[in-house]
């Protein structure tokens, strides 16, 4: 059977201008890769005639409908019941989604009272398969009627991406006997037209498997996916072309379907048993919030320190005055003193500095707006490196830690860090 | 006369997903500000039925249609034939713009031969405005017809914005001399469902201005917006709302148009002219990464210790091991002493600590996953507060940030903390 499909955004924040539809791009990537066509896209408001209207065009061209946002439990949240009308379908209270609210709410929100209006969340249609939210309260599911297969979402885009992955696509994969499997290779320190160019062949010519990259904020994600009818046969397929990629990127891939970058540099602490800590001034407690985002990491991290001003650099971290005179701030000497200090007061195996000019403002030595300093200082001796990081404040803030990161990752590998030592 | 828009965007990149339909949000924030009502985004592959169906269902139903995409040189791009066959219009070569072509290649390209394929992108609709594309070759135009006032424009996003902001928003502010502005208040302290509750009446009876609020992570922006001749009559209208709504949530209102709690926060410390450091446990670096976020911060931050571990509570915060062993790492008075021992360090007038359980796992004190104890040090004293921060280990330190920014920005505007003082 040939399986067109249609997304329907109920938001009027769509339509205001005020996000850009990304659940739609996220669901046709998905549905694209399942093999399912989508031919249409359309927006309304949270408006129950028009919404009304939509749902009952969509019902006339296409068999799959896919609507996200507008399952909220306030007033304007009305998809689930207009979406319902249209198919004639009546909801009733699920009473495992009322009871898993319940659950959050008198549990684990001990200081609020459940407005009565957050039971409406809870009513899915009659012969529904429910989808469960993980990120949010709002519950979706699927059903069928008059021919269509009806999918609906909800509309914040973690909430959506979370719930079409984990059911959506399962409810999609049975529906086409299909199975679609990827993997996704983490890059960084290359760009993305330099991996175009590398891969270009592979990219253009290759259609099952197939090789795309998406670029980061410095970084980019090379997605190499298959479709088969089984798992283990699209497997079979993805091996060949993930070792390809891998060795025309070489050491630059990072990680295989990990999130990112600290992830890595967690797990390789904990294999080599090692301890962290880090001192930031231009990160400003960037790095080692990453850090701290892996669950586990107080295994292998023992803290930081921010010295945002030249005080706390030299009182907390015991860089000397005359090298924060002689060579200002953001400087290669400052950075190492920085990583030595914290590595002494934090007493780590290793730890990382980055020091440098996030903007809008350059300094009075001459560097300028992206300049970033790092140093990692270990047993063996402190290692730095200048980087530029570009421009615009957060982007630099976030290069400077992709870069601070990938140093330890380098370091706890053994791979070249393109540093200089410190004599 | 009311107008009512509808945005078609040509594209099948659009429908695998490969891109977000960014045009239709750019273009729809420029009406939205022009008091055009956007009442749908439909998306279409370049397939001239499909698209000549989106086009008759949009004719039936808007007064203005705007596509985009779909009007460079080659075979699929049918966009411009496919409307105007579906609006009863001829095309006839354009000669200015047949001129800019030819001229194009010449300069540009140093090319004489100019492809015969280009040449149809000069063909433009007969009695048309044609809009010249000052970042492209294809040109775009808009035609009234059977009382629809008709827009193309071209897909590429930087073609499409500098030709919508220079030719399209003319034409259109000719059409309608209306204007719209609105205000954002940003509130923490109470949720969504809450507000609707306060707010009910107001959102579901106003036409103009209209209330609406939009769910963030651990907070809401609340939206009100006004349509009028001038802007200075829209604002007239919003004042009374504004206030409405700020008397209703009170002091949770920490902002109005503005980006964030540590905005605001920054904005205070230079205000009054007071400094402030950080003491993390649980958020691992996020408070001082939000501080350090906003430029200038260094004026007004000094830094920040992330004592991940007991140790570095102890050594570097001076955290008393008595109060560690006792009481536990999740506890108001070490909360308190980490807060206390950052002030003396850092050498601020404030210091603000966090301490607490991101989970996945709970503490062998009984803590559960989201116990959160914040606590703020200050000449007068030092106050603390314990907040459940429900599940998940990003939500959780999310929203612990949220609340110790919000316990300084309470402090400095001498607001209840919620919090006690510690004797």
């Amino acid at each position: 059977m040939e399986y067109t499909a249609e997304i329907i955004s109920v938001g009027t924040e769509l339509l205001l201008g005020s996000i850009a539809n990304t659940d739609a791009q996220m669901i046709s990537q998905g549905l694209s890769a399942l093999g399912v066509n989508v031919y249409y896209h359309t927006v309304v408001g949270d408006n129950p005639g028009r919404l009304r209207e939509a749902v009952n065009i969509a019902k006339s061209r296409s068999n799959i409908i896919i609507t996200t946002g507008g399952l909220g439990p306030t007033y304007d949240d009305l998809t689930k019941q207009t979406v319902c009308e249209a198919f004639s379908r009546p909801l009733e209270l699920h009473e495992e989604e009322a009871e898993a609210l319940r659950h959050y709410f008198f549990d684990k929100i001990h200081s609020r009272h459940m407005p009565e209006s957050n039971m409406q969340q809870a009513m899915l249609p009659v012969d529904c398969t429910a989808f469960h939210n993980t990120c949010g309260t709002a519950p979706g599911c699927a059903f069928e009627a008059d021919g269509v297969r009806v999918v609906l979402l909800p509309g914040p885009p973690h909430e959506c991406r979370e719930m079409f992955e984990k059911s959506a696509v399962p409810y999609f994969e049975k529906l086409t006997a299909q199975t679609i499997k990827s993997h996704t290779l983490r890059v960084f320190g290359i760009g993305e037209s330099m991996i175009d160019e590398k891969l270009h062949k592979q990219m253009t010519t290759m259609t099952n498997p197939t090789i795309a990259p998406y670029a980061k904020v410095g970084e980019v994600e090379v997605r190499v996916s298959a479709k088969a009818e089984s798992e283990a046969d699209a497997e079979k397929l993805l091996a060949p072309a993930v070792a390809e990629v891998r060795s025309v990127l070489g050491d630059n891939v990072y990680g295989e379907d990990v999130k990112n970058l600290e992830e890595v540099v967690v797990a390789l602490l904990k294999e080599k048993k090692l301890t962290l800590s880090t001192a930031e001034s231009c990160t400003g407690g960037l790095v080692a919030k990453r850090v701290t985002d892996i669950p586990g990491a107080s295994e292998v991290f023992h803290g930081g320190v921010v010295s945002y001003v030249n005080a706390v650099k030299h009182v907390v971290l015991s860089v000397d005055s005359k090298a924060l005179d002689s060579f200002g701030a953001v400087s290669a000497p400052v950075a190492c003193q920085m990583a030595q200090g914290a590595k002494l007061l934090l007493h780590t195996d290793i730890s990382l500095s980055t020091t440098g000019l996030a903007g809008p403002e350059g300094d009075d030595r001459g560097n300028e707006v992206g300049t970033v300093y790092i140093a990692l200082a270990a047993s063996e001796g402190t290692w730095w490196k200048k980087v530029m990081c570009g421009q615009g404040r957060g982007r630099v803030r976030t290069l400077a830690a992709h870069h601070a990161l990938d140093m330890v990752r380098r370091y706890l590998l053994g791979l070249t860090m393109d540093a200089e030592k410190q004599e």
